[in-house]
C-alpha cells in the first residue's frame, strides 16, 4: 500500500499524462482503429521465415506441422493488415467480412515458394562469395544478411499491395537484429549477398539486379529530396540507384541518387559515387595519403 | 544422474570458478549491494516509452490503465535506482526508507508531459524530412531513430540527478536495438531526427540545438583525452561538439572536439571536421577522385 | 472454423511449400539431424556470461548456484554440440553414447577460469581507455564490447576445437545485439577495448596482440580472395592482419589483408591500410580539403 501524499502525487503526475494524450498525437489506446501490434508483427515474420526454411528456428515445430503453421499465419497476417487499414482510414477495406485483408494475406502466402527459390540463390551467393562460410546450412543459420533479405523478400510483397506499416514494421525488425536497413520497396534480384552488413542501407526506389554482392557500411541512398510548390518533400519518386548484374560493391561506398551502375561493374571501398557507369566498370577511390611517423618522426 | 566421473569433473571447474570469484571483480551474486537488473532496466523503458505513445506497445496494456502504468513504473524506479545508489556506495541515499530513490523516480515520471511535447516534435521532424515516411504513426512504429531519441531523453533526466548506472543501461539497451548510440549525459533540443542511423555516435558532453538532423553513421565525437598528472584519463571535461539550430549532418561525417557548428550550417557525407564553423555555412569534403577502368582500360 | 473455399487455398500453399522442400535445401524438419537451435545457443551462451560475471545477469540466479548452473551449461553444450556434429557427417562423433560432444563441453567449461581472467583485463582497458567510463561495474553491465568479447573469447574455444555451427552462431548472436562482428576465429590477446563499436568487422584469421583498442567502425578485413584452378573461394588461408601490442585503431579505418601492424602504432580514422607497418608507427589519412561557403559564397 502506499501512503496518500505518494499516491496524491502519482495522480497528480497521471492527471497532466492524460492532459497530454488529449491532443490524439501518438495515442493508439482507444478500442477501435488499432494499429498493427509489432510484438505480433514479429511474431508472424519469423513464422514465415520458419515457413522459408523449416526447421531452421524449432520454436514453432513441435506439434505443429507445415499446415497448421501455414493457417497459424494467414490467421495472424489478415488480422494485423485489418489494422493496418483500418487505422490508415483506407476505404477500400471492408473488414466487416475482412475479405481484402484475407486476400492480401493469401498472396503472400502464395509467394512463398517463389521467394524460397529466390533465397536459395541467395544462400549459394553467401557460400561461394565467403571463404569463411562453411556450409549453406551455416549461412541459413546464422548469416544476418540472409535474414535482412528473406525478412525484405516478404516485406516487399506486401509493401507492392500497398499495406499500410507492416512492410515497414518488418523490415526495422530486421534492421533491428541485423544494422542491415533496406526499404521494404526496394527491387532485389535473386544471388543477392551481404557480407558483415552492419551500417548497410538501401532506399526505396532502389532496383538491384541478379548477383550483386555488398559489404558493410555501403550505402545506396539519396543525394538530393524534390519539393513541391509549398516545401514540402515529394513522397514516392525514383531518387535512389539501379544496380546492374553481377555488380560487387565494396565495404563503406556511397551510390547515390537515380543513377545506373551497368552489369558485372566493381565498386571499391569508400567510393563516393554520384553518376552512372557503363558495364564493366572498375571504380576505386584515390585513397587519401597516409602520412606516417615513425618514433615520432616522419619518414 | 550424470556417472560419478562426470559429477567430479563438473565440481572441480565449479572449484576453480569459485576461486576465481574470491577476488570480487565483475561478482554480484551477494546478498546485498546488487546491482540494476538489466532485464529489469529495460522493462521498465519499454513502460516508459507506453507512457509517452500510449497503445504503441500495447503489451503492457489490457487490464492495466494510465494510471496503474504509472504506479508500476514508479515501483519499478525506484527499486532499481536503490540497487544503483546502494552499489555505488552513494552516502547519500538512505534506502530504509528509500526517500531518495522514490524521489528521483518521482522527478523523471513528472518529466514524461514535457518529453512528450518534445517527442512529438521529433515525430513531425521525420515525416517531414524523410520522403520515405507516410505518417507519424509509421514513424512512432518503426522509426529506430525516434526510439533512440526518446529513450536518450529519458536517460538524460537520470543523469541529470546524477543516477548510477541506469542511464546507460537505458541508452545501451537503445543502442543495442536501434545501432545508435546516444550517451546519456547529450543535451539535445527538440525537433531531432536520425535517419537510417545505424553506426551513429553522439557523445557524453555533445550539445545539439533544435531540429538537427543527422544521418547513418555520423560521429559527434571527441578527438583527445586530456590526461591528469598521473596519467589517468580525466573524466567528465567538456570534449565533444555543440551543434546549432537547424543543422544538418550527412552520413558518414565525424565532427570531432568542443567545437562550434553555427545555426543553419549544412555538413555533408564523409567530412572530417575539427574545427568550428560560423553559422550558414555549408561544407562539403572534396571528395577523392574515382579512378576507372573500362573492361580492362582506364579510360 | 475456416470455410471449405478458404481451407482448399492453404492446402493448395501447403502443397505448393511441401513440393519445395523435397529437395532438401535450407530443411531440417527430420527427426534425425537436426542442427543446432539458435534458441538454445543463445540461452546457453547467456549461461556461460553469467558464470563469467556472477550476478550481472541474475534470470539464471535464484535457487540455481554456481555448481547447478555449471552442470546446467554442460547438459546444453553437450546436447548443441551433438546436433552439430551429427548434421556436419563428422565421423569422428560417436554420440551413441556422446563421448565427444560431452569432452568438448568439458573442455570449455575447463577454459571459463582462464577466459575471465582475460575478460578482466578488458574491463579495465574499457575503464582507464574511455573518459565516459564511471566504473568496471559500468562496463560490465552496459558496455557492448565487453559483450562482444565475452562472446568471442568462449566462441574461439569451440572454434579451435572444430565444433561445427555454434561458433559463429554465438558471435552472430553478439553481431546482432552489438554490431560488433568478430569471426569466432580470430585471436585475440587480453586487455582488449571496443569504444561504441557498431559496424566493427574482425575477420576470421586476424591476430591482435595484448591492449589493443579500436572504435566504431573499424574493419580488419580481406583485400583478395584466392581462388583454386575450379575458380573457387579457398577457405581457410590466412587473409587478415596480425596487430601488435598497444596499437589503437580509431573510428572508421579499414586494414586490409594479411600484412602486420608493429607494436605501439596508432591508426588514425578513416585511414585506409593495405601495407605493414614497423613499430611505433603512426599513421593519419591526409583528410580530403573542406570547401566551405558562407550563406551561399565560397569563402
Amino acid at each position: 500500500m502506499r501512503c496518500s501524499k505518494t499516491s496524491k502525487k502519482l495522480s497528480g503526475i497521471t492527471g497532466s499524462l492524460s492532459d497530454s494524450y488529449s491532443d490524439g498525437f501518438g495515442v493508439n489506446y482507444t478500442n477501435r482503429d488499432n494499429l498493427p501490434r509489432r510484438s505480433e508483427v514479429v511474431s508472424v515474420t519469423e513464422k514465415l521465415l520458419e515457413l522459408l526454411f523449416p526447421g531452421f528456428d524449432q520454436r514453432f515445430r513441435g506439434e505443429v506441422d507445415t499446415e497448421e503453421l501455414v493457417g497459424i499465419c494467414f490467421d495472424e497476417l489478415a488480422s494485423q493488415i485489418c489494422r493496418a487499414f483500418h487505422r490508415s482510414g483506407n476505404s477500400a477495406c471492408c473488414c466487416d467480412d475482412g475479405a481484402r485483408c484475407e486476400e492480401a494475406a493469401f498472396m503472400l502466402l502464395e509467394q512463398l515458394p517463389a521467394i524460397r527459390e529466390m533465397l536459395k540463390e541467395d544462400v549459394k551467393a553467401a557460400y561461394v562469395g565467403d571463404p569463411a562460410a562453411t556450409s549453406c546450412d551455416e549461412v541459413i543459420l546464422s548469416y544476418p544478411g540472409l535474414k535482412a533479405i528473406a525478412i525484405q523478400r516478404l516485406a516487399h510483397v506486401l509493401y507492392e499491395a500497398k499495406i499500410p506499416f507492416i512492410p515497414r514494421m518488418m523490415t526495422e525488425y530486421a534492421h533491428s537484429a541485423t544494422g542491415i536497413d533496406i526499404h521494404p520497396g526496394a527491387t532485389i534480384g535473386k544471388g543477392f549477398f551481404i557480407d558483415h552488413g552492419t551500417g548497410v542501407v538501401i532506399g526505396e526506389t532502389a532496383v538491384l539486379g541478379e548477383k550483386v554482392r555488398i559489404y558493410q557500411g555501403v550505402t545506396l541512398g539519396a543525394v538530393s529530396f524534390p519539393k513541391d510548390a509549398c516545401g514540402a518533400l515529394i513522397k514516392g519518386q525514383k531518387r535512389h540507384p539501379t544496380i546492374g548484374n553481377n555488380v560487387i560493391i565494396y565495404s563503406g561506398a556511397s551510390v547515390l541518387g537515380d543513377i545506373m551502375i551497368g552489369d558485372n561493374s566493381v565498386i571499391g571501398g569508400n567510393v563516393w559515387l554520384t553518376e552512372s557507369l557503363p558495364a564493366g566498370t572498375k571504380i576505386t577511390a584515390a585513397m587519401p595519403e597516409n602520412r606516417k611517423k615513425f618514433n615520432g618522426q616522419p619518414k
